[in-house]
């Protein structure tokens, strides 16, 4: 079968030969309908990620997919249903947070990542995974399903979010998403139809006409140029902020991010930065933080719960949003098309199958 | 009637003559037993608080109370209860922080501290208070009342940052305490009686033999030098911490904090330290909160519902852990002593009566 591969570091993901997965006990083999191509696939691809699966010499990309049950063999799937797999494995044979459902806060080196590290991904006609990975989702998502992954780690991070303001009456009216990708656009529909909060802004660093400001404005949000107002600018120019939502990976961003927050507010972090040192005035921050209640937050991944999350907003969201964000889906012999980047490139997914 | 009050920025507190109040209706008189002394009264003798109530050229002091009702005046308590009041009022009639009992998560306008900033405190020989704002404790606890406060302070940065990790099972195993002041000793004794934590850690940063460390050792914590072991060193030099509490307005700490916590961990801030301008690797702070699911929060005062929880946990603490931890109790005829600082003086209150 046909599989994307990469070599870390050493070049473009290339198309491989590989043999067809056969299912062992307990696990199902899918056949691969889509899979996207996010940020993270990037930084694998420029080597930025762990380890190689043990004894490869190239990684099978992808960790956005969905696809259908091929052979549910003998697990409580059917054959033909629709499934989106979940990403992280246990290393070895299983662990307390994988027990728990929770393999989200497994810490390093109680996990792997199929597509990021230490396993291959679902870049590949087929593949194979434990049932319990495998989360169905209604065959009418099945052209979208390679978005119920990457919505998932928003709804673990609005979850965690939500969670730290429990301790009062929090109602939040003022969202802010800071980076315009295609997660944060996701997250600002989320923001805007799922949760309903009455304003919400987007922040990016774009020129008009671009094709991300138009969906943040016909969403009804406000789109902030970062190079005209900073975000620890925001609630001078704007209004303070209840929650914050950062993906951009901009690590000043976090320290800005508790100056833009309204009293009691939370600011949720997805972005992994690599290091950069940088003047702040930290006693500021630490009495901002203290006498307005403030929460900032890391968090990472997500687990099933989180993916069931995802398929209810994914099926709240406009239809329009979907054409204008999936700026391009390639089948396998322009793969390529897939992983070239640029401002008027949203999200793309690779389609090995069609239902 | 006496009272101490200090013209803030402008010297020490003095003894003046006040008439006593009058009840309004709803309100309760209340005849002061201890009034504690913190390092908010030593703030606010410096000038570093806020406003005096108008028309006032000097502000009584006292925000730890404990007293006994001397006129019910018709509310629903009882002449010769013994009271705790709350610190916040509303400045103007009543808002929608205090009529949702959370005057402590008011913003900046939207309350005035009594003893603190905008209202007078509590060291006189009477106070009124509107009667929803003092809570009974039980006559037993009446000569450790002024501890309440305090402990409620705690109370609600616990509820916090448990609140903050309750979208997953969190079950912490390590918990240190940034001070040894008197509240960082007190929350250190809370969260190995009362909270159960089985290591519990303390930093400080004084020679042996000293007071403190003595009350650390012997709660079966352990003491943690930080001139030879800094905050972000903990983990080598020890272990990852799960719950941190920051009690030291040392603006470094907030930083250093996320490093010292293991995956998962929650750091709740206390300290209000003055700005502090300081280079960080703003990058690393960023991908460790984020790849590790960590949490920093800020809270400041407390509810009525903490007020409660505080008289709970006091009554979990150990007698010996009050005659080490109260060094001293000083009457109106020698109050001055009540304010004296150094290294043999940990917690001290004034007393204006006994029951």
């Amino acid at each position: 079968m046909k599989a994307i591969a990469v070599e870390p570091g050493a070049g473009d993901p290339v198309l491989v030969d590989r043999p067809r997965p056969e299912p062992d006990a307990g696990h199902a083999l899918v056949r691969t309908l889509r899979v996207g191509v996010d940020g993270t696939d990037h930084e694998v691809i420029a080597g930025h990620h762990g380890d190689l699966p043990a004894g490869a010499d190239r990684l099978v990309l992808g960790h956005e997919a969905v696809g259908v049950v091929e052979d549910s063999n003998g697990t409580d799937l059917e054959d033909g249903q629709v499934v989106v797999p979940t990403v992280r494995r246990p290393p070895n044979g299983t662990n307390a947070y994988f027990e728990r459902g929770e393999p989200d806060m497994a810490p390093e080196g109680e996990y792997v990542e199929r597509g990021i590290v230490g396993a291959h991904g679902f870049m590949a006609e087929y593949f194979t995974s434990p049932s319990e990975f495998l989360v169905p989702i209604p065959k009418q998502l099945a052209a979208l399903g390679f978005l119920v992954e990457p919505v998932s780690v928003s709804e673990k991070a609005i979850d965690h979010a939500v969670a730290s303001r429990s301790a009062f009456e929090w109602e939040p009216d003022a969202a802010l998403v800071l980076g315009n990708g295609s997660l944060g656009l996701l997250t600002l529909a989320m923001f805007d139809t799922v949760l309903e909060i009455d304003r919400t802004y987007c922040l990016g660093r774009r020129d008009r006409p671009d094709p991300t400001i138009d969906i943040i404005e016909k969403l009804g949000s406000t789109y902030i140029d970062s190079r005209q107002t900073p975000v620890d600018e925001i609630p001078g120019t704007y209004e303070s902020i209840d929650l914050i939502y950062e993906a951009t990976g901009y690590a000043k961003h976090a320290v800005e991010t508790v100056e833009a927050l309204a009293p009691n507010g939370v600011g949720v972090l997805l972005g992994v930065p690599g290091p950069w040192e940088f003047e702040i005035d930290g006693g500021r921050l630490h009495k901002e933080l203290v006498l307005h209640n403030k929460a900032l937050l890391g968090t990472v991944n997500s687990h099933r719960g989180h993916f069931e999350a995802a398929v209810d907003s994914l099926s709240q969201l406009p239809d329009w949003l979907f054409e204008e964000l999936v700026t391009g889906v390639y089948g396998l012999e322009e793969f390529e098309a897939a992983f070239e980047q640029g401002n008027d490139v949203i999200k793309t997914a690779v389609e090995f199958d069609t239902l």
